[in-house]
This record gives structure tokens, sequence and C-alpha cells, in this order.
């Protein structure tokens, strides 16, 4: 197998003890796994997940949701405020798979409200610290207005509450990063026990891979929607939710530079390719990814010591590399990058993108089709 | 006009006016413009080109090279140095057109002289202080070795020195911009005078928006090849490059949220759409691009005053809003986004495309296509 441009190369392998380490987790803590699809978007990687056992997903917008029902996919949470605008499209899909969607907003469950014919089940997001979308726990006003609407609406069915703690990103280390689900779990239960004597079923989600990862155990939520975890990269490796071996995924990058006297070399493969996710250090040392040798069927053991990208444009990746390595490389070898951040290489990727093992069947797609176009 | 998820939006009368700006600039300096296509890489934007005269173009692809050369380019530069895996793409394409390559090392070049069936033209790229890509001014053995490759081989022909000054996107001031020209000026030119003894057509090619915007000229260049001047960019406003008036690019991003207590809104528009590419202040503080209103036709005016983005996620922007603006947007509404990186958020959007007017005839494309798909 090769490839002459920056492709996307997957360790199933890797991926398989990735979803089954969380799903013993989840198990372990009496909470369904419903994975954030919105990291691979790739109906063969999903496909890993359903040989597992997994049935319910989540994703981030209505386009993805609609992306895996194609794929038969029926069981979906879209994990973003609805949109006004998508309203049509969202309902439709409603009528052909089991949808759920988050509210933080009375206006807009009015709409959704006055708009739906099918089924919708509802989550209303809570803020719990992160401070991106969601209603704080405090406004319970609010929250019984969309209660109140759900209530008087036929085609809606509240679900309960969710959150994504996203500052474990920016956590200083990991007793931080259990604080913040410590936080968000009392917050949630709290909600809970409050709400269900009104709606006995509902349930509470709690998302983020930095937190579900680290963490012991995710007892006290009824589900969990981690997504980054089946591939990891660069930044969750910093953050400690795994170790460089867990990382299944790095980007084929052709060299096409030597440059001795700096120590460094170009490739092709920037932040097109990447994306422009970086973790910065003091003196304005980056890292835009660290460095893997693939051997035969782009397989690669444990990063190069000494080598990283230290800076990308638009298609260009530059790669400071150790002298005892730099005389072994030559233009035309093709090096392996391990991303900073996995979901954004994935979703500039993804149509270059190939397996190299333990391929799973599914149905012609999209990724089905560009293996054979791109790979000779 | 509307459209229900994040879409770039392109103001073709600026795109004329900024376009019309450089080919004046370029014709007082004598230069010829070599435009990089890699900004907008859209055939339809192309076009406004073609209108205006301009007849040879960079891209920083193979790839591109073969999108362009589909709709009647015919004279391309592939700014980057030749990738060997590339070679005989490279090569069936210089059998259709008008093709220049990179080089900066006589092994790639002592490959690609062996390899090459069709006439392709050579440029060595020279390092006058970016560190990217290139040989330094003062590596004569490797330019030697390179042009007696090509000087050996029918189908090679050198067409001369080639640099970008990419170190101008981290230049301190318009004076340290000008700064970096005159000296790439004064290296370029002392290659030039050494090599045109033996190679008397040679030219000297230049780049980067930075300087080509921000010198009164540029003259002692034969050729300049910026790309970002057709969009211009947040980041071009803050080096001094162009006005927040002459930014021809937005998105539109429709409003999911409202948050009155931190004076913000989230809306569906992230880094999928825009690219992780921000400008980083004091204390913590970034921009991710600024805030335009849209009139009727998707057209804006100046910015917001106050109002920026924040934060982005893979699919969220979070934008602070000025509190007299707050109360006037509600879910459901579409505002716009100034980018800080147009190429980026160009590459990530441009399927998701169109041009609220003069738009020029082009023969049927994927940004044909999409404009029906997109925009109810």
């Amino acid at each position: 197998m090769k490839t002459d441009f920056p492709a996307l190369i997957i360790d199933t392998g890797k991926v398989e003890s990735n979803i089954e380490r969380m799903l013993s987790k989840a198990s372990k803590s009496k909470a369904v796994l419903r994975p954030h699809f919105k990291t691979h978007q790739s109906a063969r990687t999903g496909e890993i997940f359903r040989k597992k056992g997994v049935e319910k997903i989540t994703v981030s917008s209505v386009q993805m949701a609609e992306y895996f029902a194609k794929y038969g996919w029926n069981d979906i949470t879209i994990a973003f405020p609805l949109n006004l605008l998508e309203i049509e499209k969202t309902d439709n899909l409603a009528g052909k798979i089991k949808l759920n969607i988050l509210l933080d907003s009375p206006f807009v469950a009015s709409e959704i409200a006055k708009n739906t014919k099918n089924n919708i089940g509802v989550f209303i997001e809570i803020d719990t610290g992160y401070h991106r979308t969601g209603l704080l726990p405090g406004q319970e006003n609010e929250i019984e207005k969309i209660t109140d609407i759900i209530s008087n609406t036929k085609n809606l069915n509240f679900k309960g509450f969710l959150t994504h703690a996203g500052h474990t990103y920016n956590a200083n280390g990991k007793e931080k990063i259990i604080e913040i689900l410590n936080d968000a779990k009392q917050k949630m239960t709290a909600l809970k026990n409050k709400w269900q004597q009104r709606f006995p079923d509902i349930i509470v989600s709690y998302g983020d891979t930095p937190s579900c990862s680290i963490a012991d155990n995710c007892n006290g939520f009824d589900e969990i929607r981690p997504g980054n975890f089946v591939y990891y990269d660069v930044m969750q490796y910093h953050l400690g939710s795994c170790n460089l071996s867990d990382i299944a995924v790095s980007v084929a990058a052709p060299v096409t530079g030597i440059y001795k006297n700096r120590s460094e070399i170009a490739v092709y493969g920037g932040a097109v390719h990447l994306s422009k996710e970086f973790i910065a250090g003091d003196n304005n040392f980056s890292i835009f990814g660290y460095i893997v040798k693939y051997n035969g069927n782009f397989c690669w053991n444990e990063p190069l010591n000494g080598a990283w990208v230290k800076s990308i444009s638009q298609e260009h990746g530059i790669v400071h590399m150790p002298a005892n390595e730099l005389g072994k490389i030559k233009q035309g070898d093709v090096i392996g990058i391990l991303p900073v951040h996995s979901c954004l290489t994935a979703n500039l990727l993804n149509k270059k993108f190939f397996i190299p093992s333990n391929e799973p069947n599914i149905s012609p797609g999209r990724h089905q089709t560009t293996r054979k176009n791109l790979i000779k």
C-alpha cells in the first residue's frame, strides 16, 4: 500500500481497544455509552462501534445525523442547540429515526413545538461551567418554561438534562478534571432529583473525553457521550486522557525537503490536512503533531524521540528531526504525524481515508470508494 | 436568498477592486501578477481574475493544478517543492499545459530529470529568511548542481529563482515588512545577475500578500505571486495589508443561542467552518473573527464595534456582543463572520459557496451546482 499525498491512517486494532475500554467503564458505571461520532464522521469507523454493541450515537449537526441515518443508525442525539433554520430538516429526519435534540431557550422550544409533525426527544442543555451553550442550573424559570412547552406538545418528549463539560480541556491536571466531573455530577443529579417527580423517566447525560477517560467511573450519570476517545490525539495525551500508544490515527505525509542546517524536514501535510490546532509551550514553542515511522502496512510504534511538527502553513509541515534520524530520511519517504486534534484532522481528511487492518463490511459509501481511488 | 448552515459569502465587487489594485501595482512595477489561487480554490473566483486579464497562476498542489487546468488555466506554477511521489501526475499535467515546478534539491532534480517525458519549467526555490523550504542564497553548490541537471535535460527549462517571504506574517509593523521585501529583493537580484550570464531569460518571482500590499511598488521582481489579497481577512487587516472594508469574504452563521448574562451569543459556525486560526492578544484574549450584519443580499458594511468571535469548538462559535446589539438579535437570525485566515476558511467551505452579485459565467463545476443545492 502507498499514498502519494496526505492521507488519514486509522489503526483499527487501537480503535477497538479504545472502544472496549470506554464500554467497560460505562458498563461498570451503569451508564449507556452514546459515543459522539463528530470525531470520526465515518460510516466505517461507526461499524466498529456497532460490532461492539453500540446502538445509540451522538452527532453535532443535522447533516451528520442524516449521514449516519443513511448507514442504519436509528437512535441519534444532535448535541447542538436546535438551529431554528433547520427545523424542517430536523423534523423530517425525526420521521425516519429516533431523534433527540437539544434546547436551551423557551423561544426556540415554542418554535419547534409549533412546527414539528414527528416525535422528537428533547434534552435541556445545562451549562455546568464550560460557558459555551446551555442554561445555568439556576435558571429555573427558563427550565420550567421549556418543560411546560414540552409537556403541552404531543410530539415532544422530555428526555432529561444534558451537559458537555468542555472546560476539562482547559483544566490544569487530572485532579482538576475530576473536580469538574464531580461538580457537574452534583449539579446534574440535583436537577434530575427535582424534575423526575414530574418526569419519572428523565436521564442525565454527560460528555467529554478527558473526564470520561481519566475518572475511574462515571457513576451518577445515566449516559456518557465522549467522542474523541475512539482515536485520541496528542492533546488528549497532554491532558492525561491516554497513552501515546492509544492514539489510533496518524496522517501519512510525503517528505519533500531535507534541511540539515536547521535539523528540519518539510512534508506535504499542512493546515488543510492537520488543522491549525497546536499545543503551546513557553518561548513560542509549538507542537502541531508528533512523528511516527511506518512499517509495512502503515503500522507504527511510539513517536520518534525529539521529533515534532514545529510549524505548518496551508500545505507545508515543517518537522524538527533529531540529528541521528535526519540522515536516514530522503525525499519520497512517507512519515506519519500523530495529530494534535483528531476530530479536526479527520474532518479535513476523511475522504482520503483508509484502514490498515480488520476492515468491517459496510454498505457502499464514500469511504469505500475513496480507498479504491486513493490507494494504489 | 438564505442559507440554513454556515456558508461562504463572497463580495465580488470587493474581489474586483482587490484584483485591480494588485494588477495596477504589478503593472507600475513592471512585474507580471501570477496570483496564488490556493486562497480561493474556486473556478468562479478564478473567472474574475481572467476577466481582468490574468493568464498565469500559482497553486500549491498537483491536485489544485489539475482542478484549474480543467477550467482552462494553461500556465500554472506549483509553488510547492516537487513531491517525488507525484512525478507521474506532474509529468502528465505538463503534457497538457505550461507547467512550472519548484526544486530545492539536486536529488529531486535528478529524479525528475530521469522521469519526465514532457516539457516542464523549473524554478529553484530560494529561502530568503522564512526558513520553510528553499535553498539559502549562499548554497551555491546545490544551485549549481540543479542548474547543471536542468541544462543536461532536454525537457527541463530553467525559469529562474522563486521565493516566498512568509516571514512577513510574523513581522512587527509595516517598516519590518518593507525591510523583509528589500532584503529579499537584494538577495534575489544578486542571484539573477549572477545566473543570467548563463541563462539569459531567467526571472525572479516573489510572493506574499503583506509585502505586495504594503509596499508602494514591487520594482526589481519580474513576477509577484500574492494570493490572499483577493479576499483579505482579519489577519491581513492586523498586519496592515488592507482596510476592513477590503475584506471580501464572510461566513454566514445562523444564531442558535443568546446568553445575556455573559453578553454572548452562540452561532452555528466553528472550527470546521472558520479554521482554528486566531489572533492572540494579552491575557488569553483571542479573536477568531469579526462580526458583520447582513442586509438584503448578504452584503455588509463595517464590522460591529465591540463584537468578535471569542472562542470556537468544532461546530460552535461563541461571539461577544455589545449590550446594545444583544437585544436586537434572536435565534434564527444569520450574522456574518469576517474570518481570521480566509485561505483556510475558503478551503473548508468552498463547496458551500455563493456570490451575491456579478456572477461571471463559467462552465458547470462544483460551485455552480452547490449554489442550487444550498441556497433556497
